[in-house]
């Protein structure tokens, strides 16, 4: 039995997320598993890097899952590709330590939020992008977002639903860039409670809508209340970049 | 009545083309007039600059009608875009000259195939993107290119079924990019004969993969015969990038 490490990106349009449910088979975990099990000819389990929600992409979304069959690990992207539906592909595979874990071992990972700042949205990114036609202070937004960096506890950036009880994070990067006509924010952190990239983009924006100050986010992270910080940004705007092992 | 010019970025994915057709209301053309003719009270007929194919998508179509009711220019595409189904968005209007014809007036178009080399394609760009598996001798296409440019009778570039009479047709521009991933051919031209650019991109490919000599072009050209060129590469990889005027 060999253990097979994946890079895949999925379009998570149509997806209930990353996650397993008992409700649905339309989560990209259940996707992949049932075209695995069908490769391998018994049942296959996928361990995530971790859980993207309901509607966010992943561009490099890492994997991990134990083969019993005779495939060179060169051939699965092919062969998974050729059963897998559109919106996920499998850009890479190999063949690594019985040990490796693609949650344990994770460090880091990368999330962009793309938001157009315009009256209309763009027909090719409609579903990657969130478009708010409302001006914005970007000044105000960079500025703010640079509070964000650090160890802290970002128990306030939570959905509730999660039963983590850590809530100690460490963002290690936080950026806003301009690609083409979109307005990128790139971060990089240990790793993400529910939602948070989302109500950390929420939050930014009410300060870019001058809605709040621009010195509120040390308040709200001290706060540790959820009521504190902003709304929860559209999960289309949302994908995994890169996960660092 | 006034005479509003008005620029439109669709995903042609889920249309039979820009042009009215007889058997379908899925066309872009039907799509609008439906809409303006909901927004002006009485019927309201649209002059594109030109037809895209089936599934061929514009970032910058240029289009005319003679609106009756009496909305700011600057308000027609918010008012439509919120009738308008999320694949095609109007990004601006404004009066112009009675006599401004989008199709008459128009000097050239500007057009982009975007190609993706490699075994697998991207979730995100999947409908706007050709991906071909094969290895692709790119500096051959880039020579060959160069061989459309000028002023020329491009007969063997047409498909049967256009009633088309006079085939000549001036390419002003063809360059081959690196845009990210993909391989982007952008080509200006004065007009374009019935599914020109993609025969002209599978030829090009054709010449890419070695099952025809560099030199081909001008030999094609002067042949006016249509098995003499290439295959007609997809659709979906071809992009309307812009109308002159």
């Amino acid at each position: 039995m060999r253990n097979i490490k994946i890079i895949l990106e999925y379009d998570g349009t149509n997806y209930y997320g990353w996650q397993y449910q008992k409700n649905t088979n339309k989560t990209i975990q259940q996707t992949l598993e049932k075209k695995l099990t069908k490769l391998n000819k018994s049942e296959v389990s996928v361990i995530g890097s971790g859980r993207t929600d309901s509607g966010v992409h992943a561009k490099c979304q890492t994997a991990n899952f134990y083969l019993d069959v005779d495939i060179p690990a060169s051939r699965i992207p092919i062969a998974l590709n050729s059963m897998l539906p559109p919106d996920i592909i499998c850009k890479d595979a190999k063949e690594v330590a019985d040990d490796f874990h693609a949650r344990y071992d994770s460090k880091a990972k990368k999330y962009r939020y793309r938001l157009l700042n315009r009256s209309y949205h763009s027909v090719f990114t409609r579903n990657y992008v969130y478009t708010l036609y409302k001006d914005l202070n970007l000044e105000k937004i960079n500025s703010a977002l640079k509070d964000f960096v650090g160890y802290y506890d970002f128990a306030a950036f939570q959905s509730a639903g999660s039963d983590v009880v850590n809530t100690k994070r460490k963002i290690k990067k936080f950026e806003m860039k301009y690609i083409g006509e979109e307005i990128c924010f790139d971060i990089v952190g240990t790793g993400f409670l529910y939602n948070m990239v989302r109500i950390i983009i929420g939050t930014l924006i009410e300060i870019g809508l001058n809605k709040r100050p621009e010195n509120d986010v040390k308040r709200i992270i001290n706060s540790c209340n959820r009521r504190e910080a902003g709304f929860t940004a559209p999960a289309k705007g949302l994908t995994l970049l890169e996960v660092y092992y």
